[in-house]
């Protein structure tokens, strides 16, 4: 290091995800002041927010407060701000009401969003899935479709309210196709009655060869045939051309579909741009084995935010990755502070899961693969599991036993995306 | 009646709350087809939408799809839409997308909004708590406080931002005045580092000469006292002059406080005006005897939106009393269809219950009254019974074991008042 380490040092983590909050957990015994700042002022458990846009659990149900996860952790203040400036040289981040935040370690966790490959009007058309507050509009997008369709007395209008395109065949575009038919085949068809819910479409569209692209193949195929059983029509190898408010082009063919949903595809957070460091083609910062910035050896990048490689491959943009990145740059830090050396991030894959639906999931750990009620069992147990706060890991117990004992999906609520004009502050 | 009477009439109803949907479901075996029409999907159960605002509970705990409630109801149709005209000589209303829809008989139920009394410029600053919405920008603002002042290094402002006034003294202002100190003082106190939220102040304001006036006066001093003991400020006898963006005026009286809640008085919605009735001073459609509009047999108004008489006083606007007059309207509706005579509407009056906080509470059942422990606990048993849906139950009654056990408020989110600009459809 070049400047000083001053007695207690500051840390500053920007981004309160799981690597942001894996990094301060791990500096909990450490002789160091942590802030981390947030624009929002929750944790959000983002692999079950697909659930919220299919309206099987609240917003809430996979939200805690950030303060509240840090609340017994007194070396650790929260803020809620938006990062709008970096000053590297001065060690300092600017926030958005113009207030300087100065640190000793600065670590960067503000994830990705959406890439919508050059066509950025797409947005509006297709929204994807980050934010509580996209989950909320996917809801409300999906469930206004159907109650249009009720409205409406023009047939062929109604079919293209009815088909539901989805973009990208990773996990979340997988779970969302998978969630669909079984919500318009089970939980709707008493309650419609102009409308058969049944005659629902869900065309997911890939432009790769196969779904679940960073699994097995054969995982990839058994996917593939749980799709397809659920009557999701899979096009593969298939790109989108246009996307319009009552059609999509896929590969040349016109698609009458009135609700799209974006699952392809991620772009860093426009902070990485900011550190002026070298980044890769979906805009991440390529960091150095122990996740610092190339010529800052106090700044660290971690989770969607980074490119990382270890073991010469390029660690995956999942949770778990993540949370160990968040882990090892805390660690990193107080290997510093001793005056230890460094340690390069390992990645360690501790398997894979994704659910297709109801009793159909695939699990990858290595040379042990299996799909079917056994993977999707592991898969709900897991997600309880890394949930965080006890209250959660209840209401979603709840939810999903009400869900899978009734066929019901319990907050079907559309709300205003946004509030009459008179009431905004 | 003057038009004849088709062999299968239709009954359309406005409004999906508790009187529409009372209405409703007291058609079930007429002879009749029912369309309710709201321009919501869903029912709210608005006597809990304060713990949304205080977040214990999530929206999606307090509301049910309206045609989720009906589906098994063969003659109900359900319409997401809203009214935006009446004309009565023809027997239509219009829809928000110029469609009509044509009724043999018309039962108007789209209750009421807060009324600002000639100074509609506070609605933005001092927000009511009517829909879901409304719940989640009550809880946006509350939570905001907190997290803004901990941000702030003035002190004269975090004092502002900690103090917080709620206008009104009915059984709504009651329950969140009662509601906050406990959430500031136990849910909050170890999750912020600068701020010590106990120092929270709580003012409530009644321009009348006690609160909770629907209730006798002993009711009413038993539960000042209990918001005393909570360290509320009440303000009796004393009116709003004037309401700023970091102040409030009462009674000549300036005081610093950023936040605001509205929950005094009532206005009926616009619907009223527009059926040509006259109406009362809150805007209410003053029926006849059997609910009907003078003038018009077939045209009922209920709940909020109508002004009742009942054994010669007004019916007070409460959600049993919507529940009872969607009943009578129906059966009046059912005799007309017999040939027999109307019944006029008489209000039975079962009893009145509030909420001021944990253990306290007041229970008004005519020559029995109580208070504390006893009505507390009466209170949260016939809410949980008279909310619709196994799911709400059992959700609202795991959240608030959950705050009752420790404390905390388990829905702590705040959310964006309206999405990215890029995300509108």
């Amino acid at each position: 290091m070049t400047a000083p380490i001053p007695p207690r040092p500051h840390v500053v983590i920007v981004g309160g995800g799981f690597g942001g909050l894996f990094a301060a957990r791990a500096l909990k015994r450490a002789p160091v002041d942590v802030t981390v700042i947030d624009r929002t002022n929750h944790h959000l458990f983002q692999p079950l927010l697909y659930q919220v846009a299919t309206a099987s659990l609240s917003p809430g149900d996979i939200t805690a407060p950030i303060r509240w996860i840090l609340r017994r952790q007194e070396n650790a203040a929260v803020l809620l701000a938006e990062v709008t400036g970096l000053d590297l040289s001065r060690r300092t981040v600017r926030l958005d009401d113009e207030k300087e935040v100065s640190y000793d370690f600065l670590i960067l966790a503000t994830g990705a969003r959406h890439s919508y490959f050059n066509h950025p009007e797409w947005e509006r058309l297709a929204p994807g899935l980050k934010s509580v507050e996209d989950g909320a509009e996917l809801r409300r997008r999906f469930l206004l479709a159907f109650e249009e369709a009720e409205r409406s007395e023009d047939p062929a209008r109604q079919r293209a309210l009815l088909t539901f395109v989805i973009v990208g065949g990773g996990p979340t575009g997988v779970e969302l196709a998978g969630a669909l038919p079984d919500i318009a085949r089970k939980a709707m068809v008493r309650d419609f009655r102009r409308i058969d819910t049944r005659t629902t479409r869900v065309i997911l569209v890939e432009a790769g060869p196969r779904v679940l692209p960073a699994f097995p193949e054969s995982l990839s195929t058994h996917a593939l045939r749980d799709l397809e059983a659920l009557g999701v029509e899979v096009r593969l190898g298939q790109a989108v051309t246009d996307i319009g408010a009552d059609h999509v082009k896929v590969g040349g063919e016109r698609i009458d579909a009135c609700t799209v949903f974006w699952a392809a595809g991620n772009e860093a957070s426009p902070l990485a741009r900011l550190t002026g460091a070298e980044l890769d083609r979906s805009g991440r910062i390529l960091v150095r084995p122990d996740l610092s910035l190339p010529g800052h050896d106090e700044v660290f990048a971690i989770g969607d935010l980074a490119h990382v490689t270890s073991a010469g491959r390029t660690v995956p943009a999942v949770a778990p990755a993540a949370m160990q990145e968040g882990r090892s740059a805390a660690d990193n830090i107080v290997r510093t502070l001793r005056r230890q050396e460094r340690r390069p991030f390992r990645y360690v894959n501790k398997g894979d899961l994704a659910t297709i639906g109801r009793h159909r999931a695939v699990a990858d750990f290595g040379r042990l693969r299996f799909t079917g009620r056994l993977a999707w069992w592991l898969w709900l147990t897991i997600h309880i599991m890394y949930l965080i706060g006890f209250r959660n890991r209840v209401t979603v117990l709840i939810e999903w036993a009400y869900a899978y004992f009734t066929y019901q999906r319990g907050v079907r609520l559309i709300t205003d995306p946004a509030p009459p004009a008179g009431m905004r502050a």
